[in-house]
């Protein structure tokens, strides 16, 4: 995965400039919080996938920064709203900006950073590429919604756990990806492909992170294990857990997620189980699943340096530990 | 004015058509939410206005509605997000959404309503439109921004008072009017005039508004009056009221209303000295003034039977009583 550490240390830095610069020209109250959540050092995976699948198309001239940057803007305004939604106390491993700043500020600081993108799209005379946004920020919304709507009414349906992360995660990468290819071509079929890899590729994310909830501590995820099951999130490996339970049993825990009741002792010992039971690498498996999906999209585009680089990026969302 | 309730009574069922059919489209959770504050009968002004600059330019071929419940969904999601800012009890004289359907399904149901609204804009194929949307929700939340500071430091300065209600309420009627236009021809300079226009008809609406809130009650208002007085709202007629006190009189009430503690008898008697003062007809005036400007600017457009129908609606701003 050399080229693909090397790619991002290369682009990274001007991805962080572009945002800071962006950031420093917003109002008074709202540049604090957006500076906060913006510069706490996110992985961005949103615009380097936007840079690289408009490179790997062949985008050649012209600035693809302010797009890449977009991403990572709705990326940020949704992290924003959530963190208020969810009363999220920490983010990234620091306080979070309803925390810090107050809710009022939040909102407003999410609701800026969401017309920042769409005025930077709009940049590109491209209409394509705000009909995208839109799309990914709706599917985003939507995703919430959806998981709001489940974690209400718990179940054990694998059909809905997909719905759940395709909307709250996969789309906005997949919208990523597709913005990088518009930029680049007006060949709808190309930007299906890339729409494609991206979509896999957000699932197969999401499914890992979903995994490393139940498998590692505080300290590596800058979050406690576990988090998911206090929230009553229905993800893979819970509802692996729950399908390998007598009746009686798995009832009784969907009641009690239900009623939100589950003690931290509860919440430990099943975290263990899970875990014990393989369940956290059985998620992992089905994640690989769909990074072979996006390998295969991947495939029938162009052979590019960029390619290369989406391909290894594709699998170290598979390794990583946290 | 005739001609102009005749215009609107045409147009609106058309409106709130569009408006139904697209709130039935979101999905479950949000959609009660949307209905809630988009069906409920707003007067439907900035996509009137959409309407009417797109014709009063010629606008002939193609459907209007699109771009035109676009503004309407932005200035909903405005209120939807200003409502749980402001914790706010009622709106248009109901129940709050935030009250109603809980914080969360309202900040989300606010971000569908963006991205609805920026789907609709796209989908026009004219990159215009979209700059235009984002920079309008920018503006709007920049001007929530401004007004929160303000309210927290309030001071006699009727600069800062225009900017907040220009970014507020000014700048999303300018974008109404600027989308009809954008929509109808890419002649800039036509599309400055209908801005123009636009921005100075938002400014004599929201200092109706303030005037309004000290001198209605609350059974014509659907809400009570003296309600800005109360938030620490800092308004043309309070500024115009401190601005006749003796200084230390008015340093008193400035204190009062930094450290929130004005009681309901300190609002009411003030409340009442503001309208015996002719301080909220003052404010009417100033309205007045804008008024003019933005018929001036309407004078430049052709003549057309929508451009009677703009200038009636320029005279009913001033009029309106409620």
């Amino acid at each position: 995965m050399n080229e693909m550490r090397a790619y991002f240390a290369r682009e990274i830095p001007g991805i962080n400039a572009f945002l800071a610069a962006e950031a420093d020209r917003l109002d008074g109250l709202v540049r604090e919080v957006a500076r906060h959540v913006l510069l706490s050092g996110g992985k961005r995976i949103r615009p380097m996938l936007t840079i690289l699948c408009a490179r790997a198309l062949g985008h050649g001239q012209g600035d693809v920064l302010p797009m890449a940057c977009a991403l990572e803007m709705l990326h940020t305004a949704t992290l924003l709203h959530d963190d208020v939604l969810d009363q999220a106390q920490t983010r990234r491993g620091k306080t979070s900006a309803h925390v810090a700043f107050g809710v009022t500020e939040t909102i407003l600081a999410g609701d800026v950073l969401l017309a920042l993108a769409n005025s930077l799209g709009a940049g590109y005379d491209i209409p394509r590429l705000n009909a995208l946004l839109a799309r990914g920020i709706m599917a985003t919304a939507e995703g919430e919604i959806l998981e709001l709507a489940h974690t209400a009414r718990p179940s054990v349906d694998r059909q809905a756990y997909l719905d759940i992360i395709i909307g709250k995660t996969a789309r906005l990468i997949e919208t990523a990806c597709r913005c990088g290819a518009a930029l680049a071509s007006r060949d709808r079929a190309l930007e299906d492909l890339a729409g494609d890899f991206g979509l896999n590729l957000g699932i197969a994310f999401q499914l890992v992170d979903d995994a490393l909830d139940y498998a590692v501590s505080e300290s590596e995820m800058g979050k406690p294990a576990g988090g998911d099951l206090r929230e009553g999130k229905m993800t893979l490996p819970l509802i692996l857990y729950l399908e390998s339970l007598p009746q009686a049993e798995s009832s009784a825990l969907l009641t009690a997620l239900r009623e939100k009741r589950l003690t931290v002792e509860d919440a430990a010992r099943i975290v263990a189980e899970v875990r014990e039971k393989g369940f956290a690498d059985e998620t992992r498996e089905a994640a690989r699943r769909y990074v072979d999906a996006a390998l295969a999209a991947l495939g029938a585009l162009p052979e590019t340096p960029e390619r290369a680089v989406l391909a290894q990026a594709a699998e170290y969302v598979l390794s990583r530990r946290k």
